[in-house]
């Protein structure tokens, strides 16, 4: 499934592609993110128009709203939505273990309460990889056990086992037609947990390996750590997607790690916020001083909004609530973080993935939110 | 400006064509409503693919925000929002007497506070015609006294007289770079005022005449009357043009009764409570009866919406709160009334449009709020 072209002679990056019966995703790759069957406020002719490749589908949504009935009347998910590429599912493990209500963990998975109507509900192995094979994705993910940051040592190991527990489970259960399954290492920031689940899972012999127990509210050197203390133990000939990350600029930082694959909400999650990523980190649209700025959200940039509106118009539709205004600010944030791809593809290919990160890190200042989590303050105007 | 190219014999209806500098516009038309700058969730390409000729846009909002120091820096309302075709402009007179608090009616204008922020504003003939100037729009409205439906007749007298003299001061105002204006009939339902007053503004020469003081609350009856006893004193060589009406089959109607040109919220406003039009009336895609139908929201129609998803998968997004269920609904609904239009053009053309309103109206359910102004009630359900 996973062909490894070239690795980065400076760092752990790897130029690679991965091949599904929908076509082939060209890695390093960003995922945009449809929890619910839809990239928030985008149409999928907007997604090909930014040349997005794979996108996300989350199972526990999914089989709450609007049912396995619905989807399989409609032929799956890719029907379902009007969207042709791979789309790889979430197990729905991270949401059991984030967002349901009232759960009480059994052998074979999750008893838990919708966290929408309250009604009681199970899910695990063999539950995630029936709906997965329903939906019909390209890639289905194991279900896991993902423990929140603040986990005890001793709750991440029992999470562990339980993981490992699972993912031969799920390696058991019939899948969709050319239906590739990742297994997904957890472990915190432990890394005797991280190498033993790393070797149970590859063990299995997976079709890829996410690192997961990551964007659960970490800081960001634990962060970089968990998957450091992760990827020595993946084969070079699998793919590997670290779950939830990140910004740009750690996205590059994380290339250089050696992950092939990122899926994060925050380009459109901001966007609604009216909050645009550019190549010099963040800025609200909002402030006043783009009030007469008729520049485009991201000078250079050839996205749909950028090549058509000005920061001046956006302000104004974000301030008086019109649609189009987080419409444009998610298409220019989703641009940009799979612009940012590609280039970084481009530069393994041509070998200057090293320079292009250096440059890369210098141009982009971080949040004070991740900052902080670095022991650092913001010495710049992130405003551009 | 205006064409007259064709006469229905069996009614009013006529074939004709506007021209401004950024183009000609088929009449009849259809106008989707732009007040604050933006189309509600539509984008401008969306637009120019349903064959949109003309928009609005409206004076009192763009007024208030963004303000027109930000309209004028960017070049004017067409390259502030990145509309090319024409735009026409309302004067702001009826959200002055509609939305504003506190106002007070003065020989030149009206003092009001800002429905937004209560700050105290003055819009006059001379005010709203300089800032339709500013706009830059290809047709200007003159600024009117637009009363509510429930005025007494000597209310309705003084409106018309203060109409026709601010109309004479818009007359005077110097217009943007060939920008044409059209004048604004009020009068109620009283046949001497609309007389009185259509007959005044005609000997003023306008480019064009609408027909205010509909849409503001009055049963479907009287809304016609409102036409019918406007028309006759409108000339023929002139555009005539029935504003913020109204539904697919009014518009029929008040095509049937020479009017050329019609703006309408509905549309998009209903789209956003998930509400179709379709040419057997509304229905709610809401609807427990559309979970498991895979047709399009209108079988036969060519929309984006239309060609790529499905009620099912519609009404899902709407009932998750996804920005692109509400997208797809006004995309379609928008269609939809311009489609409609382009077919009244074409049977127009063909000497078969009554056949066509006939065949119209005998399957446009309308909706029970409709019928209540007429005083019938319906007796098939209005779910297609």
């Amino acid at each position: 499934m996973f062909e490894l072209l070239k690795t980065d002679p400076g760092s752990k990056a790897r130029l690679g592609r991965l091949t599904t019966s929908r076509g082939t995703i060209d890695t390093p790759v960003f995922m945009p993110v449809g929890t619910q069957g839809s990239v928030k406020a985008l149409d999928p002719r907007e997604l090909l128009e930014m040349h997005t490749q794979i996108i996300l589908g989350n199972t526990y949504h999914l089989f709450i709203r609007p049912g396995l009935d619905i989807i399989t009347g409609a032929g799956g998910l890719h029907r379902f939505m009007s969207w042709e590429k791979p789309i790889l599912t979430d197990s729905g493990g991270f949401q059991v273990f984030s967002l349901a209500k009232i759960r009480k963990i059994k052998p074979h998975g999750v008893e838990f309460r919708s966290h929408l109507d309250g009604s009681l509900l199970f899910l695990g192995p063999r539950e995630s990889m029936e709906i997965q094979r329903v939906l019909g994705s390209d890639i289905a993910m194991v279900f896991d056990d993902c423990p929140p940051h603040t986990a005890t040592p001793k709750e991440v190991r029992a999470a562990v086992e339980r993981t490992v527990r699972w993912a031969q489970e799920c390696r058991e259960q019939p899948r969709a037609k050319g239906q590739h399954v990742f297994g997904i290492v957890q472990g915190g920031s432990h890394g005797e947990f991280r190498e033993s689940c790393a070797k149970a899972l590859v063990e299995m012999d997976f079709d890829g390996y996410a690192i997961g127990g990551v964007s659960v509210g970490e800081p960001e050197p634990e962060m970089m750590q968990a998957v450091e203390l992760t990827e020595p133990f993946l084969p070079a000939t699998k793919a590997r997607y670290a779950m939830g990350l990140g910004t740009p600029a750690q996205m590059v930082e994380l290339v250089a790690r050696g992950v092939d694959m990122f899926d994060c909400v925050l380009p459109t999650r901001v966007a609604r916020n009216g909050t645009a990523f550019t190549r010099k980190g963040t800025y609200s649209i909002k402030g006043g001083s783009y009030k007469a700025d008729f520049r485009p959200i991201e000078e250079g940039c050839r996205c749909f909004a950028c090549a058509r509106f000005t920061r001046a118009y956006i302000r104004h539709l974000l301030n008086v609530n019109e649609i189009l205004g987080l419409r444009l600010v998610s298409i220019h944030n989703s641009h940009m973080y799979l612009e940012v791809m590609e280039e970084i593809r481009r530069h393994l290919g041509q070998g200057t993935f090293s320079e292009y990160r250096q440059k890369f890190i210098a141009n982009y200042i971080p949040t004070q939110k991740v900052l902080a989590t670095r022991g650092q303050t913001l010495v710049r105007g992130a405003d551009e």
